[in-house]
């Protein structure tokens, strides 16, 4: 308005009827990509490359180049024209068959081709998941920390969020005393992510046991985030959820971006664990095949291409991708050992002003004056990302 | 409840509590695809293959093979390894510049890489558009007959659709009076489909400049559905919404699905024609950037090869196309004629049943005892369905 034009502008503002949804600006804010737009903002030295420890994508590193199998499969997918038509919504046969069998290695049964609808992505599972759950007055009960796209979603949605701490001093447990203390008549489902983002930590059997008698207890269904499937640290075995799904009905989402380091083909899966048929009873399996009526599919060669993805990746491709992956490190900010340092945000938009170096504020996923570093990059950038910081805390630490 | 254990089976349904979004599966059960899908059960002739004369996808039929160039550049940005990271949310710059440039070819102005969106196909961008756009209480026009995802997506945002109707003895022009009729202080947009999905009409310029007049003075925004964008036929000249964007702010959106025959490669765009930054001011803009923070993206290595599939592709790719494809037909249904049929339902469905031919039953598009019938199949697919459909009328038909 200070352009004098003031009358003018909201005249011309007043003519028009439509604007934006305010749930979906909402929703944008809290997303993760909202957050770290906020943060890169303060990049202002276009001399200095921005070391990035703040989104986890190590394929932009040569170093995680995916295997030249899957790579192949996918370009004798797009050679072969049998692919360039819509695909089924549920997802191609072959490619749900091949991810049914892929899941099934680690479980005690034998998921079916039925099990198994594709997505364009892990995100996209979420998305499908959550929209299918929002009935009006419901609420979804999300870790804390987490993966804020959970927090996005559910409001976009619609779907009230209720937090559940994860135990910093317990291996990042779930709180399940907390649990059962949020959960109402409106409760319809829990999230776990294992191994979890933003901790990197992996849940034991015995623990995932647990959470599947409080859910069975309180009438709600488990959603089981394992996009990190087989991205396991430390001596804890992965254990799937679905090993528990005659307890209580579980709903994973995965997909091969993580393990196969290729975020960007976008090739997802929503996958029912439930032997007791309660998620056909419910009427949530119509909800999921009524989301993929009504939504995008994943690109049909993709789709294709993933029988020979999975048989011909072979294991020393994981094995290294593993060697050079680290988890994520998740750091207390110490504010009384720092001069002008206001909180986790201020800390992170400075650091990228005066270094170049890209990271999460905790409270982006619901830890409020920690830092989230990711490790998921090459070696060479991370130790350049890890001194500039390193200097940076030096120049900002108290005179002793 | 007829296995005797009904008391069991509720006993068992009460426990949970949990179910689907009613508005989900009523938005799922209006699609195109949900309509098809009870057609489809039908066919109980497996001898006979069946003859899809339903949904438009030409290319499940090698006469529509898409161009081997447009095959080498997915090819060479898959073996790139540049592009199996995470996109920019909005895409990629380089795809993003090259869709501004072939859509300004057809406009009197040059759009620039901030009006371009890429998207998961021209389903996400109308996904997209239809979510920046519902607030609550608001409505938006859409056009009868039509393309039903649009009053899928409506009802799944709570956006009520108002219908205006295409006039058939005035070449499925839009009924302007009706338009005026029906918008109100809560209408926020009007969808227009050119080329006409269903009926191949293409709108005469005058007609297009008195749309976006009367789109003015209602102060409601055009959507511009121009996924069939060059692939007009007859004599009237396709001209881009976009042309009319100085006098009312038009979003278009489209794909590469229908010109290249590639509807599974998953690559669209939402693009803005507004030179009077009316969307920026109403935030309608944030809104789109918004819901793209939030949803899932096009493939990364498809966006990476847009600029040499539109830069290789020969003319003559597309002009062998169009000398192939032909628009659908409308037809009406004369149940005077007819023995035993009540309806055009009834008569897709019979007509599945008896000759496995699939036809999809007009009311799926607004059009109640009319059929439609896809001309984009291959000559003798074409052949054989309209022979077995003749057979079947024959076969229906009153005595004289």
């Amino acid at each position: 308005m200070e352009n004098g034009h003031g009358d003018a502008i909201r005249e011309e503002e007043e003519e028009w009827k439509f604007g934006p949804s305010e749930d979906l600006l909402f929703a944008s804010r809290i997303s993760i990509r909202g957050v770290l737009d906020q943060v890169m903002e303060n990049i202002v030295d276009s001399r200095r490359p921005p070391v990035p420890l703040g989104h986890g994508d190590p394929s932009v590193f040569p170093c995680f180049r995916t295997a030249s199998d899957a790579v192949d499969a996918v370009v004798s997918a797009v050679r072969s024209a049998d692919f360039n038509c819509y695909s089924p919504n549920v997802g191609l046969l072959s490619a749900r068959r091949a991810v049914a069998d892929y899941l099934s290695r680690d479980l005690p049964y034998e998921l079916t081709t039925d099990d198994v609808y594709l997505t364009n992505g892990c995100s996209q599972s979420i998305e499908h998941v959550l929209a299918v759950l929002a009935r009006p007055g419901t609420n979804i009960l999300l870790p804390r920390p987490g993966y804020p796209f959970y927090e996005a979603r559910a409001a976009f949605s619609r779907l009230e969020a209720r937090h559940f701490d994860l135990l910093p001093n317990n291996g990042w447990e779930i709180d399940l005393d907390a649990v059962e203390a949020l959960a109402d008549a409106n409760t319809v489902a829990m999230v776990l992510i294992n191994p979890g983002n933003p901790c990197g930590n992996v849940f034991r059997k015995q623990h995932l046991a647990k959470v599947a008698e409080t859910a069975r207890k309180l009438g709600i269904l488990v959603i089981a985030d394992e996009v990190y499937d087989h991205l396991a640290f430390g001596e804890t075995p992965f254990v799937p959820m679905g090993v528990f799904g005659s307890i209580v009905p579980v709903i994973t989402v995965g997909s091969i971006s993580k393990r196969w380091v290729v975020p960007g083909w976008r090739l997802g899966w929503i996958v029912t664990s439930d032997p007791n048929g309660i998620l056909k009873k419910t009427k949530i399996v119509e909800g999921i095949k009524g989301i993929l009526n009504i939504t995008t599919d994943p690109t049909t060669f993709t789709q294709g291409a993933v029988p020979d993805i999975i048989k011909n990746t072979k294991e020393d491709f994981f094995r290294k991708t593993i060697d050079l992956l680290r988890e994520t490190a998740d750091v207390e900010l110490k504010l009384s050992l720092l001069n002008g340092i206001e909180d986790d945000v201020d800390f992170c938009c400075k650091l990228a002003r005066e270094e170049s170096v890209i990271i999460l504020p905790g409270s982006a996923v619901g830890l409020k004056n920690w830092l989230r570093i990711t490790f998921a990059v090459g070696p060479s950038s991370l130790e350049d990302g890890l001194g500039r910081l390193k200097s940076f805390c030096e120049r900002h630490s108290k005179a002793e």
